[in-house]
């Protein structure tokens, strides 16, 4: 393994590894002390010509489930997001926004309502877990907070539904985006949701036995062999260009959701009560100092944005990219970037400061990059 | 860089990962969203042999401290831990095992009291943060928590007490384990602590200025040439033969503090409260079922431990192996377990199923392992 990472119980397997393992995964990042795929045989760029025109397999099952069950479920779901949950029915699948009493991001899940008093978070990179048992603690809520036995499986691609239709039936050709249904697999039900972090549009299926990962993987693997199925992981390139943002880079606590343009996930004018309502209604009163926007960077190939690239406008620090990398739809560096007011407009020109002292020139752009295509 | 892990802001660099990048570091795991350097140019057995004789220079920036402060730290710091802090003073560290209200464990930190109503949790790989936040919010305490700009740095080896005094003066003599003293470092305060994840002996720096990590590197570094001075990190063989214990690998959620041999520091007959202290007592009362020993492990050098090895006894499953390594001063593999109560007296012979269907002789044995050198 050239990643040299996966020595450790610490970093937890999944019910997917010892299948990317065996198709040649060659690297894995950490999410939630989980291993996620990173990279296989093929390049970032190839990855993405592949994902635009195929399916893949994607083990996401590092995004974890907080599982919330009990009379005061829905009351803790709503303490940890500004977005209105009253109109949510069970087979829906929201993205939600989870904030501090600073109105800090925490996490930025898809929220599952399996039941009337039952919901699962499927978190990015924080521990959602200890602050939804702790809020449910504290506040004396009758409430059971758990990690299920639940591992979300990517499928995504043009093709996927294609795929997913053969394995489950026909019936998951009609559930709309950010929905789930329900199916039989080896005895189990799973949730078969049309979600994913792309968008070439895809489902997530959330596996609730560990035991069957090797099955599911294998069953779905057999089904697409036509189709050119390939394992695969988030993709960069795609992520970017689709103006997906990703908690850990685009946002931390340090930021408020109205600066990632969240604003329509943050109801103020409700009479909902959440954790960092009133905080978020200052900001929102006197309007976010800074906001993501896109940016294209001229010149060559761009390195890794390891950590944030300072931006500049007549000499001042206006901003900072959280990632970037070159795209090749627009042959172009592209980024998304944390811009002050001043300079967020599109089409303002500024100066990126790159590793090694390269100055570029970019400009900012509305996101997603799509608008960008001729 | 071989890891391929280096690519993304969410994997945090710490203020001295510019050093260890230019000191040839070879890989990185990741503990608390935060870059830990893994291994350098030596193999893990001579960097073993070099911690054990001279002084290394660990960036530890990853254990992060979780503050609390204000007229209700010190209340929450207790409701947080089955450790008595009653009689715990100011420049005092105290290893905290932290638990929920199930007594699973939620992270082992030590415990700095910085000032009565100030305390810093500095943390293994979980992020208390949010449920020290959550708890704070949901029992409505007069408490600010946050994660502090301090970053440690951890001069470890039988030479780190000449190479801090060095820098530090020869005060930092006379501080005794597990305690700190403050010392001027350009215009700050660091807290100087003799502690560290190593038996060789050791302190760690508490920068509380992560602009200053390049200059505290360089001095401790052109302080130490000839100590031979060294970058590390902590050592699989020095700390599995040492009996330390790490969070995510020994102990997880599912685990308790008996289980691990804390009962020193689970405090059921004062009359401190606690979260999780009724679910402890229920488990002290009954006595817990496995705990952690050590392996003596018969055969050629053992793989890394990525996933727990089942350990049987008459064909019956009665532990499994958690982190296991070569030791070159045994001669033998050695390993820490979880074993039943059936099984766990020292010399007990026990058979290890570990990865490609070998099977090994193995005995229970007490920890630390340095009870077995003749």
């Amino acid at each position: 393994m050239s990643s040299g990472l996966v020595t450790s119980r610490r970093n937890r397997r999944t019910p997917y590894t010892d299948r990317v393992e065996a198709l040649g995964v060659s690297g894995f990042s950490i999410v939630n002390h989980t291993l996620l795929p990173k990279s296989f045989t093929r390049s970032v760029e190839e990855d993405y010509w592949h994902l635009k025109e195929h399916v893949q397999l994607w083990d996401v099952g590092c995004q974890r489930q907080v599982e919330l069950r009990g009379p005061d479920a829905a009351f803790l779901a709503q303490q940890m997001t500004p977005r209105d949950l009253r109109s949510m029915a069970v087979g829906q699948c929201y993205y939600t926004p989870l904030i501090d009493n600073r109105a800090g991001l925490l996490n930025d899940p898809v929220l599952l309502k399996r039941d009337c008093d039952w919901f699962w978070f499927s978190i990015a990179d924080s521990d959602v877990l200890l602050w939804a048992k702790a809020l449910a603690l504290g506040m004396k809520l009758d409430v059971e907070v758990c990690e299920p036995d639940v591992w979300p499986l990517a499928v995504q691609g043009p093709r996927a539904e294609e795929l997913v239709a053969r394995v489950f039936g026909d019936e998951v050709r009609s559930v709309p985006y950010f929905s789930y249904i329900e199916r039989d697999f080896h005895g189990r039900r799973l949730a078969v949701a049309r979600s994913g972090y792309s968008k070439q549009g895809g489902f997530e299926l959330y596996l609730d036995d560990s035991t069957l990962g090797a099955a599911l993987w294998d069953t779905l693997w057999d089904a697409g062999v036509d189709l050119e199925v390939a394992p695969g992981c988030p993709n960069l390139i795609e992520r970017i260009e689709a103006g997906l943002l990703s908690y850990g880079n685009e946002m931390t606590r340090e930021n408020n959701p109205l600066e990632i343009n969240l604003d329509r996930f943050c109801h103020l004018d409700s009479e909902i009560e959440y954790i960092g309502r009133s905080a978020l209604e200052k900001i929102s009163a006197e309007g976010p100092n800074q906001r993501m926007r896109g940016l294209l960077i001229e010149g060559e190939r761009c390195p890794p944005c390891a950590k944030p690239w300072p931006i500049f406008a007549d000499g001042i620090k206006v901003g900072q990219v959280t990632s970037a990398i070159w795209s090749p739809a627009l042959g172009k560096n592209v980024g998304l970037s944390m811009i002050s007011k001043s300079h967020w407009t599109a089409r303002t020109p500024v100066k990126v400061a790159m590793p090694g002292g390269v100055i570029s020139d970019a400009v900012i752009v509305t996101l997603p990059f799509d608008n960008e295509r001729g």
